[in-house]
């Protein structure tokens, strides 16, 4: 497997060398609204122990992890009054992977609305400000 | 939440009440072939603890859970010669959920091929034992 590049863009915003739409911050975990939303309020959760993807990932970080990945899909459901969740993770390009620092993709849907396509346009940052701030009031 | 209704049909293949080709199991988790795969080796790994779905389930499951999942995932890259992995996890109907037994699809995947549709069509049987079989070569 190609080598963990600290110079992808979720190691810049777990450095704080860019800034992101935070939901939710722990000592082994980071959740922030995706920049190209695929529905309103698809987030990311991402632990900041560096892993390309899942397939390198030390195993002692999934309880962590996916907790806050529970904690984001149930705020999620509430936050955006979804009647579901669709929880993606993608591992290399071939499997859908953008971005080579490990992260889960939490997406919440509406009855009868499909996913929008992955374009590549940025969403309006007022309206992911926003975003974040809902998901904020059901985590704390 | 829904309650959760033990007659789904990964609680009856949890209590061997039908069949299922297997491809990893311990106390805590069974992975098996799903009947219905968007590519070939298209897996699911089950933790044994029912819950309906990842919104309701004991988080205390998630660490021997996705441990579970990377072990299935590696082996997938390895089995199948894949470029990839899709990982999915879909919570209600309108999340795409169609059993309700928390369940991950472990999906490898080949540059340029698409997922195939969600069709509702059986794969053949013959096919699965096979690629059940490559599974556990590569999980033993």
């Amino acid at each position: 497997m190609t080598a963990y590049d600290s110079e992808n863009i979720f190691a810049k915003i777990l450095r704080g060398d860019i800034p992101s739409h935070k939901i939710l911050e722990n000592n082994d975990v980071l959740a922030i609204m995706d920049v190209m939303p695929q529905a309103p309020g698809h987030a990311l959760v991402l632990p900041k122990a560096p892993s390309r993807n899942f397939l390198d990932a030390d195993a002692s970080t999934f309880a962590v992890l996916f907790k806050a990945v529970q904690a984001v899909a149930q705020a999620a459901k509430q936050a955006f009054e979804a009647d579901g969740v669709t929880i993606q993770q993608f591992n290399e390009a071939a499997g859908g992977q953008s971005v080579f620092h490990l992260h889960v993709h939490v997406i919440p849907r509406h009855t009868g609305v499909p996913l929008k396509p992955h374009t590549g346009a940025m969403a309006d940052q007022t309206v992911l400000a926003d975003h974040a701030e809902k998901y904020r009031a059901h985590l704390s």
